[in-house]
């Protein structure tokens, strides 16, 4: 399969979608991503894993990062793509390879940028976090990472999206004292006192804080219960896993202080936490991209590997033509008018073009 | 494996309990069973898989059954048997091959019964209710469980144990919406509303009935729970599974009526449903065991196979020498004095002296 990058945005995202790379199978897009760059003479192109780098070298002042996944969640029955009126759909045509056609066709094009661009195209992103690709090049080659501000290309509706929220998982143990349920004054049930777990949970009132001028808006939730030994046993344990997603005023360190405070009575283990990103909205470069996108910027709830830059020192952004509400779903679709358009306003940014 | 019928009871529990027979695996025991029973002329032997059946034929007025099965729980590094001062140790020892030494003793030795006695041994009590050998039997040769009375020779302390509780388990499910965790207020949380559920539960006030004079005690709980998509989702499903162990004033369709109406609010889905069993104390055949046994009779608050006898109208209790608090626990022991004693009790009854 090759890629023609002199064909319009939305040719290439099919194309590109058509060309399936579910987490972990992205070595035939990969190898065609790297050859249509290769033969691009103004990019520099590395390539780790399944992962592809190409920077322009013009000796600018500064440097964008253009970054996005190339890898998919499972087909749903939803390959090969169509085109219905004005919409195209299929597996990845929303989250998010309606935003690599924007990368590659830039990367393509845009020959004389005022920034000097780095174009990063990874793989892993919708698997577990430790294959993350992201999180592998900035382990192997942090070099190519470098840059003055990122732009994450997911879908974001065409809209700018500052920073994200942290998310942190934690398990909270509820014990009790197994017996036989004829006998159930025996024991304590384990499962019946979780419900003072529920309970917090149900009182819980969500902070709605704003940082750097965008509305956040906190969740702490129950996303997993289990309790249970037989069919005749009052249950001895009854796990309740919550997720506590946090504002970017608050820092790994201090979202679980809260989880603990929250759940003081009981045993709780956090299992996984991932830091938020604050939006850095007041960066030039961002100034400037929010100057030619237009629109006003909203805060980013859901975590994204903006915050793999934050934890870099690189301000970040997310911005996309696909349309968030609706990726991960077997309808995802994107409108091919926001993809052209979202490609027109990168281009205006990238060549210092404030009137597209 | 030779039984030996001559030697005492508690040698007799030994040799049996180092003839492992997890449910499943009864063959050997059952084969060395139907063997020492073949031995005895006073006796018509019958046999229906691994379960045998010993029936005198002296025309009495009236006829017993003496009941138990001869399967255990998994062995548990508890073979084979050990003897420590007064106690036998071992997997069965309690439950329940003493109580099947004590049946093979009296069927060895007991030749003139004032009732005629029938012994019934079978297989798979400890396996899931389908492959109960006395279902079995009850199903293939019903003739050979006629009687006017049953004993069923389960652990329980050396006291009569009048009938049984019933118990029925149900899914109450609590339904919720999806959505994404970092956008909680777009769906509706199942495990946060499953809350309500677990207050119902820890409201409810269990029945403490008399029946036929004995006090029996209800318990209505939480044996498993079970909510949760993903780490990331909002979950729309919650499903508390609960064990209602009834008293034998109401049968399965109250029972069953009344669990819905407690959680009327949820959808209910009943899974299994066992009946109880009424004491039958009034029997006159009891009143002799009563007599025969001393002590207090008390209600039995699990459920056993008396309710299967129940069904075929024939009343029965449960009375044997071990303990029922440590079966199925790898230190499961039995007093060897009491397995005498059950024997010589038992005796009495069958012989019709009521001074052992």
């Amino acid at each position: 399969m090759e890629l023609d990058l002199s064909a319009d945005a939305a040719a290439l995202t099919a194309c590109l979608v058509d060309t399936p790379s579910v987490s972990g199978g992205e070595e035939e897009l990969a190898d065609a991503i790297e050859r249509a760059l290769r033969a691009l003479p103004h990019l520099a192109v590395h390539r780790d894993g399944n992962a592809i780098v190409a920077r322009t070298g013009l000796g600018r002042a500064q440097r964008v990062i253009l970054a996005g996944h190339i890898d998919t969640v499972p087909v749903a029955g939803n390959l090969p793509s169509h085109a219905e009126r004005d919409r195209l759909y299929g597996c990845g045509t929303t989250d998010m390879k309606s935003g690599v056609a924007v990368q590659l066709r830039l990367a393509a094009t845009v020959r004389q940028p005022v920034r000097d661009v780095t174009y990063v195209f990874y793989d892993c992103e919708e698997a577990e976090a430790a294959r993350n690709g992201l999180l592998r090049l900035s382990g192997n080659c942090p070099e190519l990472l470098a840059g003055d501000v990122a732009v994450l290309m997911e879908p974001t509706g065409g809209v700018v999206e500052g920073g994200c929220q942290g998310t942190l998982r934690a398990e909270i143990t509820v014990p009790g004292k197994r017996a036989h349920s004829a006998r159930s004054w025996m024991g304590r049930n384990a499962i019946h006192e979780a419900a003072g777990v529920l309970d917090v949970l149900r009182r819980y009132e969500p902070r709605q804080p704003e940082v750097d001028g965008l509305a956040y808006r906190e969740g702490l939730n129950a996303v997993g219960i289990a309790g249970g030994v037989a069919g005749n046993v009052i249950p001895d344990e009854c796990v309740v896993t919550v997720n506590y997603r946090f504002a970017p005023d608050r820092d790994p360190g201090e979202a679980e202080r809260h989880v603990r405070e929250t759940f003081g009575g009981w045993q709780v283990r956090v299992t996984d936490v991932a830091p938020p990103a604050r939006p850095g909205l007041g960066h030039p470069a961002v100034a400037s991209l929010l100057a030619a996108v237009g629109g006003t910027p909203r805060a980013k709830l859901g975590w994204t590997d903006v915050a793999r830059f934050a934890s870099l020192g690189i301000p970040a952004v997310n911005y996309g033509p696909g349309i968030p509400e609706i990726a991960h779903t077997a309808g995802e679709y994107v409108e091919t008018g926001a993809i052209a358009a979202c490609e027109a306003r990168m281009r205006a940014w990238l060549i210092g073009d404030r009137t597209p």
